[in-house]
C-alpha cells in the first residue's frame, strides 16, 4: 500500500546522475531510488578519497527530498569492495592515520545511520570494509556465485575490526557466529554467507539488479515516517555507541596501526597481494 | 519429575471459572492450570476495557496459588488478537490517549513478568498488539494454516511500535529479523513464522488445545521457585527498561499519536478496514 | 597463512605432560596444542578440589609462550563431566560454600577469558557445569551419539543457573533458545543441541580427537595477536559483569544454597542419583 504519509513520486521525472571519480551515481526522481556504483579500478578499495566521496554522495541523497532509497553495488566485476586501502595505513603519519580514520568512522556513521532504504547489490567479493559497507545497509542480496566470498577478515590481516564492526556484525549474524566469523577472519562463500544469515538473500547475478529493485519497491510501499523512526530505534544503541567513543576509537586506532610489528605485517600482506597480481 | 518444591496437584479438585465482558476464564485446580478465551467479537480488538479486565484476569490468577500455568487463546473463529484497538487510539483526549497507554504497558509488565507459566495457543492471525501478546509468553504454538498470520505490523499504519514491543521481539527472533519484520511490518503467515522463531511450534488447528496441555504439562513438571526465578533473571533487563521510563514512554505516546499526520494516517486505515467488510 | 607475529613452532619438540589428581595434561610443544584429559571418576564431578586444578593447569598453560591452543576432553567413557559437585553444596559450612562459589568463579574467568584458542571435544554427557566448561569454549565438537546429552538442568534440580551461565548461554544459542532450556532444565541429545547451535558440529565418536585437532589447527592459522584481541572484545562485557558483581554473586549463592528447602531438594537428587546406581 502507497504510504499516506508521503507525496506521490513524481511520475515521468528525469533521472539526475552525478558522478565523481570513484563512484558513479544515478538518481531515479520517479522511483525515488538512487543506485550508487562503486568504479574505482583495480578493487573498489576504501581510500581515503573513495570515503569522503561515498559519504557526501550519501549526504547528497540524504538531503535530497526526492530520494527514498538507495542501492549500492560494484562497476568492476568480481569484486564489490576489498575494504579498507591498506596503503592508507602503511608508513604513513600520524596525522594521516587520523583522517583516514575519522573517514571510515563518518562513512559508516551514514550509512548505518541512513534514514534512506539501503539495499547492497553484492556483485563480487566483498571482504572486511567491503563487507562493513553490505552489513551496514537494510537488505543485503549476493551474486550466487560460489567464487564471491564475504566476511570481515581482519585477523587474517593481524588486526582487528573495532567494536564498532563488531557491533555491526552480531545484530546480523548473532553472538555465536559472529565470535567464530571474526576470530577466523573467515571469508564465507555467497552460499555459506546466506546460511549464516550474513546476506539475506542469492540471486544469479545476471537478475541481481532486478532483484534489488523489486525488494527496494517492497519496502518503499512502507511509509517513511514510520519505518525510518522504526530503523532509528533498532540501530541507534549501536551508533551511539561510536559517537560516544569516538575520539577514543581514533586514538585505539593510531597508537595500534603504528606499531612496528603491526606495520610489518601489513607491509608483508602487501606484498604477497603483489605477487598474486 | 514432580517437583521437590512444590505440594503435589488436588485431585478431583472442581474447575473453577470467572467470565467478564471479553475474556473467559477457567482454572482447573486439579492440573493447576487455566485458560484464557479471548471473546470480544469482531476481533478481540485492545481496547482499554478489554485491557483492563485482561490485567485484572492475570493478577487474579497469580495470586491464586492453585494456579501455576495459563494457556492464552481466542474463543473466535480465524482470529487470535486483531491488536491494539484503533479506535481508542483516535480523536481522543490526551488523557484517554495515557490512560489507554499506561493500560497497554501494564498487561505487557504483567505478562512478561508473570511468575506463572504462559502458552499462547494462537488459533487465528495475530497482529501488532496481538502478536505481542504471543511474543510475551514461555511459549508459542500456531495453528499451521497459512492463511494465519502474526506480526508487529505497525510500520504498516505509519505508526512505530514502541521499544518494549522491539525489546521483546528482539528476544524472540534476534536483531536482524525484527529490524527487517519490525520496519516493513511485516505479517507473516503461520509456516514463515515458524521458521522465523516467533512462533515455537505449528499443529492442525483441531490439535492446538491438546498440544497446549501437553507443552503446559512438560513446563510444570519443573519445580515452580527455580523456573520463576529463571524466568525472572531472562526477563528483568527488558522489563527494568520499561519500569524505568514509563512516564517518558507515555508522554512519547501521546505526542506521537496526537500529531494530525498519525491521526489522519489512522482515521485512512480505519476506513480501509470499514470498506472490507 | 602462518602468523607474521607469531615465532614459528618448534619442531620436533618433546612432548611435556603433567598430570595430577584428576586431570591429565599434556602439551605437544610442536603443535603448541595442549589436551586436558579429564579423569576423575565416576563422573568427573566439579569439586573444589577438581575445579582448583582445572584453574592451576589452565594457569600454567596461560604462561607457557609454547602452548597456543587446549582440547578439553575426557578420559572416561559416556561422560564428558557431570557438573557441579553436588556434595561441595550439600550440608557444608557458610565458609565452604564461599569457597567453593569462588573457586567455580575462577575457573569461568580463566577459561571464558583465555587467551589460548579452547575447543570443548565433548565425548559424553554434559549436564549443568559440564555444559559451561563446553560453553566457554572457542568451539565445541560432540561425539554424534544420540544418547550423550549436554544443558544446562539446573532448574531440574531446583537451583538457578547463575547470570554469568545464562550470559555464556545467550552468547552460543540466543535469547529465545537459552530461556526455554534454562526454564525447562533442558539436557539436549546430541542431535539437537547441534540443530540449536549449543554445539557447532556432531563427528563418530571414534574422530573426535583426529576433528578437533584439525580444527585447532585451523584456527592456530591466525595470528596469535589479532584473534586474541577479537576474543577478548567479544567477551569483555560478559566478563566484566562477573567481576564487577562477584562477591554479590558469592553472597547471592550461599544465601540460596543455604535455605532449607534447597538443602533438601538437593538431598533427593542426591538419594535419587544413588538408587539409579
Amino acid at each position: 500500500p502507497p504510504s499516506p504519509l508521503q507525496p506521490p513520486g513524481l511520475p515521468l521525472a528525469p533521472c539526475r546522475s552525478f558522478s565523481n571519480n570513484k563512484i558513479q551515481v544515478e538518481l531515479d526522481e520517479s522511483s525515488g531510488v538512487a543506485t550508487m556504483k562503486f568504479k574505482s579500478p583495480p578493487v573498489n578499495s576504501l581510500s581515503l578519497e573513495f570515503l569522503t566521496e561515498f559519504s557526501i554522495s550519501l549526504e547528497k541523497l540524504e538531503n535530497n527530498r526526492a530520494c527514498r532509497g538507495v542501492i549500492i553495488t560494484s562497476a568492476l566485476p568480481k569484486i564489490f569492495s576489498s575494504g579498507l586501502d591498506i596503503t592508507e595505513m602503511c608508513g604513513k603519519s600520524m596525522e594521516h592515520y587520523a583522517e583516514f580514520w575519522r573517514a571510515v568512522q563518518e562513512l559508516w556513521l551514514r550509512l548505518y545511520g541512513s534514514s534512506m532504504v539501503t539495499v547492497a547489490a553484492v556483485n563480487g567479493s566483498s571482504p572486511a570494509g567491503g563487507c562493513l559497507v553490505a552489513l551496514s545497509c537494510d537488505y543485503r542480496i549476493m551474486a550466487e556465485n560460489p567464487k564471491f566470498s564475504i566476511g570481515l577478515n581482519e585477523s587474517q590481516l593481524g588486526i582487528v575490526a573495532p567494536f564498532w564492526f563488531k557491533d555491526t556484525f552480531v545484530n546480523v549474524v548473532g553472538h555465536r557466529i559472529a565470535e567464530r566469523s571474526l576470530q577466523l577472519g573467515s571469508l564465507h562463500p555467497a552460499p555459506e554467507a546466506h546460511r549464516l544469515g550474513l546476506v539475506d538473500e542469492l540471486v544469479p547475478e545476471e537478475k541481481l539488479m532486478e532483484k534489488a529493485a523489486a525488494v527496494m519497491a517492497q519496502w518503499l510501499a512502507l511509509p517513511d515516517h514510520a519505518r525510518q523512526l522504526t530503523k532509528a530505534m533498532m540501530r541507534k544503541a549501536v551508533l551511539d555507541r561510536l559517537v560516544a567513543h569516538r575520539e577514543e576509537d581514533i586514538k585505539n586506532f593510531i597508537t595500534f596501526i603504528s606499531k612496528e610489528s603491526i606495520q610489518k605485517s601489513l607491509r608483508m600482506y602487501m606484498e604477497m597481494l603483489k605477487k598474486k597480481k
